[in-house]
């Protein structure tokens, strides 16, 4: 029997939750409730239920599937009051704008016995997975090095993501994002140390770029880039291993891999560069390496209703985890932190 | 008149200062010494003179300038006795080790009222002298961030460059030349602070990599990036100003520049990327940017000897600046203490 949904707030994200919820297969709309009339008018014209008000759609007993797609200052607040009605509750990113109101929000749903989740979609990016793909199957080794960047060139849309009381800026936005696909790409390795500097090109209330350095406990790093004043890119992935490097150069695009296959070559002669002669940089022998593409992997985001679904029945993990959100919050929390004091910070998860 | 040139050290540097100094037709050669005797039989097989010793050759009255070019830790003791004994000095970088060192060596300079200059050759590379161009005509408007990036994958070269007592590692080796060009771009914009993250990936003595992080007083960020390990090569410049971004993706491409005609556009429409819609990071309309690609800008490496020449005789300023050179020293020194420290450093050169 499919799981009934009902959709808090219609805006963009509201809207694609009902696409894909639907499409998923697992789960049947209820309807929507916007706090704007003319977003329920929007709703009754795409042949959707509108409730009258929270209070109608938290109280109809057919639900047990609350979707919250509303700004992020207004998370804590409908998530809580979904879960206290008894609704298994999938919340947009980021859950919250601090960590203490995400903490919140996690023991209600420990209190109500139910499930709470967020929507982490870019989990099934396919230009992450790619990189996934390469740090679980070691063809190039250990991996010490992912540089992970999204750039665009627009600034912040003026809406509420420039405003800091409604959780705008840009770590909140997509660094949200980067940062759990580099921890998922790093598995179980701890964060020792990172280092955030932001930008305030376009608007000086929050910030509309960062760049982030982590520090791992066994040396590698992670690098998270997000720009908005990028009117070129650079490429989406950069990772290094023991044994080779791989690219990302736009999403659209494979992932395109070089494994060394022989480190040391017969003789190294200097070349010409611009203006002077160099050994270090001189390009290698190509016999020495071996350059091919990955297949781009296969991503299903209905997944994300489907293990949903199977989550409050019993029969899976949920895939997006609370304590994985937390440990976002946390970092994010600390990237506020470093960009004011303009120091590294020293972030001890080992211990 | 031409100058008369002898050459101290006869490996790869040597070897192009002896061709590119004649080529540049202000000097003539008198001759070059070598410590090991089988570099003095390769001059001599070139057809050119070898002084016995290092005395004889400080002893030729008919030499005005002498050409330091051998490893990095015995510059300051060459470098000061050719000053001792009347003779204005070419150094090949870096000058010194360490900071103190090299102000010796501009000490012993002032002292013996002869000029000595470094080798920052690099100033002449066209990859370089496109961003220099960006930043003087001000096409895209101020620049607030630049990042130069030099890859290899070959590690460090197995020779004196891997060994900390000779002055090895990638900072000295090619961070001199990435933060030399760096000053410049950014004009007599002042350091507030700094922050460098080494790599240790084929050689735990010396680094064989370095991430480096300048803000300036004015909030505009500069990036160095040295790498030994990577098999694929992200671009070698980026630029960001206020109206536009640049790109160098290779030293022997055109640098290709976006610029931004319009900021507003009449309507945003959010874009499917990967797994999900965004609106901060849909691409532009075409209609409200221009693309266009600069002329390689022409430039001449024995414009370096010629102008030292001048400089001789009192005709121009010295292109190398000694204090240009120590201020590179400074912070080369600064990243060696923020890569030991992870920390951000304060760098108050505004004070």
């Amino acid at each position: 029997m499919k799981h009934k949904l009902c959709v808090i707030g219609y805006g963009g994200m509201g809207g694609w939750h009902v696409r894909h919820a639907l499409e998923s297969d697992v789960v049947e709309l209820a309807g929507i409730y916007d706090i704007k009339e003319e977003r329920q008018e929007a709703a009754r014209r795409d042949g959707i239920f509108a409730y009258d008000s929270l209070e109608a759609a938290l109280a109809d007993e057919s639900v047990d599937i609350v979707t919250v797609a509303i700004p992020n200052d207004q998370h804590p607040e409908v998530v809580i009051r979904a879960l206290a009605a008894g609704k298994n509750v999938i919340c947009e990113k980021p859950a919250a704008i601090t960590l203490s109101e995400f903490q919140t929000m996690a023991d209600a749903a420990k209190r109500c016995g139910k499930l709470l989740t967020v929507h982490q979609n870019r989990r099934w990016d396919v230009d992450y997975l790619a990189m996934q793909s390469i740090c679980d199957s070691g063809e190039i080794g250990k991996v010490f090095n992912i540089e992970s960047r999204i750039h665009g060139s627009r600034g912040i849309p003026s809406d509420w993501r420039g405003k800091k009381e409604f959780g705008g800026g840009m770590i909140l936005d997509w660094g949200v994002h980067l940062i759990d696909q580099m921890l998922r790409l790093y598995g179980g390795r701890k964060i020792n140390q990172l280092y955030c500097d932001c930008t305030y090109i376009t608007n000086k209330e929050v910030d509309d770029g960062m760049k982030l350095e982590l520090i791992f406990d066994d040396g590698s790093r992670g690098y998270v880039e997000v720009g908005t004043y990028n009117f070129i890119s650079l490429p989406r992935f950069y990772l290094q291993a023991e044994k080779g490097t791989a690219i990302i150069t736009d999403w659209r695009e494979k992932c395109q891999v070089v494994r060394c296959d022989h480190w040391h070559e017969s003789e190294v002669l200097p070349v010409q560069t611009a203006a002077g002669l160099t050994k270090t940089m001189a390009p290698r022998d190509e016999v020495t390496t071996t350059a091919y593409s990955l297949e781009r992997p296969e991503s299903d985001v209905h997944d994300f209703y489907r293990n949903f679904c199977r989550a409050i029945e019993g029969k899976e993990e949920q895939t997006v985890k609370l304590e994985e959100v937390e440990r976002v919050m946390k970092i994010m929390e600390a990237c506020f932190e470093s960009d004011r004091k303009k120091q590294v910070l020293f972030f001890d998860e080992g211990l």
